[in-house]
């Protein structure tokens, strides 16, 4: 997601420049050739020196120790944000160590992809999507006004919402998700192997995010362990009162329960973000 | 699925004359406009007096009435066939009422979409994609061969399974998933509805199929009971599994469920069918 992020920035000329550092040499490389960078650094905290604004775009649990390397390095004034898929704990650990005059607000654009890295990079991944950003009570009005305003420059709709409001939403509407797909396929594969040459749309569609990356995955579900084993449980019931309706041929309640269902999705936005 | 069969049937001139009945007349009066169609009939039984090949699209539940009601009508040597989501019971029912010289042979195209209706029909919707035929074992083996051949000349990939097989097989790849899509809508609808707005494309593409016509899944789940639960069984098994492994954080067993999970799905064919 950091190249994309850059590319747009630079395309939309939102910042005067672009400066990255990335964990991987090959990397660093790649973005020193690329239009949209204007200068890579060896380590993130020369990175930071003169930025405004500082974008962690990293896996959720890299984001505290990478916080933790730069915030004595950033100028008075700057805001740090993040790209990170659950805000709870990393919210609370990063904007505890911030020094006084600068301040870590959290962001969850939701616009990234099955597939990772910069092969996939695009500069157009932001427009119409939602993007949560999550100030504590006590965060910097003026950051969070800043990081707001940053992300409603690239067209996103942004939602403000606590850290633990923010990691309950996307436990049940992206989490969930992702973990019933994955099980899908895990399930799937104790069964005869053939029977995927069979697979339509339907299975192809269902289980897209699978092939998503399961360490990024597995850090994700470990940080929001608790409101994802709440969702599990509470969707476990509806899949349980289904199957019994089903088992036990009440199928007006089986009609009724597809029908909510399609009057659900019916309704979800046609276009949009990306978990 | 009806109109979009004729249209590649007329498409690639596999036969001489397209006929057609409908139970709406308004579909009746819409396809007798259609190019693809040369003649429409006011009864079903009038419509399958000259044909080879009958094929009775419709909802599961209504294929052996249908049936029942033509089978005194067919010429001796024509072959009915159908193009339902299940098949054990549909395809018993029907074999044993057809007349001598006559013969039933079940298929099932997995080329479908949540959009039903004329409006959708494509003339290009089965190239590629699955056809499963279940001949019975005592199937006329003439009939059986005109029924594979049929469906190969629209280029779809044929596989021959016994009925059970096949209900087996689409409760586990197709029925299987609608479900955990209907159920994750039908789940979210008791949760604040804002959320949909911050839907993203995991979201989206993992429910697609629960915008399906909700009248024709409860026929199918109702005519595939048995597998289905069966195969939802074993599904909440696996799911409690994951669950219990995130609860009690033991994150190196997520991580291989994961990985599992991902290793299956990358191994999907990425064109091919629909359910």
């Amino acid at each position: 997601m950091g190249a994309s992020l850059a590319a747009s920035v630079k395309d939309r000329q939102l910042a005067r420049r672009v400066v990255i550092w990335a964990r991987r040499a090959e990397t660093r490389v790649a973005c020193s050739e690329a239009l949209w960078c204007d200068q890579v650094f060896a380590t993130p905290e020369e990175a930071v020196g003169e930025a405004d604004l500082v974008i962690v775009c990293c896996p959720v649990e890299a984001i505290h120790p990478l916080v933790v390397r730069i915030s004595g390095h950033i100028k008075t004034g700057a805001v740090v944000t993040d790209v990170g898929s659950t805000k709870s704990l990393v919210v609370r650990q990063c904007h505890s160590i911030m020094p006084e005059g600068t301040a870590f607000i959290g962001s969850h654009p939701m616009a990234g992809s099955e597939k990772s890295g910069m092969a996939h990079a695009s500069g157009d991944l932001f427009r119409s999507k939602t993007c949560f950003v999550t100030p504590l009570v006590d965060s910097h009005e003026g950051s969070v006004e800043a990081v707001l305003r940053f992300w409603r420059e690239l067209d996103m709709e942004v939602a403000t919402v606590s850290p633990e409001g923010h990691d309950e939403i996307v436990a049940n509407i992206s989490h969930l998700p992702h973990i019933l797909a994955s099980t899908l396929c895990s399930f799937l594969s104790t069964k005869d192997l053939e029977w995927r040459n069979f697979a339509g749309n339907g299975l192809r569609d269902t289980t897209r995010v699978a092939a998503g990356n399961p360490g990024l995955w597995k850090a994700i579900l470990e940080q929001n362990r608790e409101e994802i084993v709440r969702a599990l449980s509470q969707f476990e019931n509806e899949l349980q009162s289904l199957k019994a309706a089903i088992a036990n041929e009440r199928f007006f309640e089986v009609l009724n329960h597809l029908e909510r269902g399609k009057a659900y999705r019916d309704r979800l936005r046609p276009g949009g973000g990306e978990d």
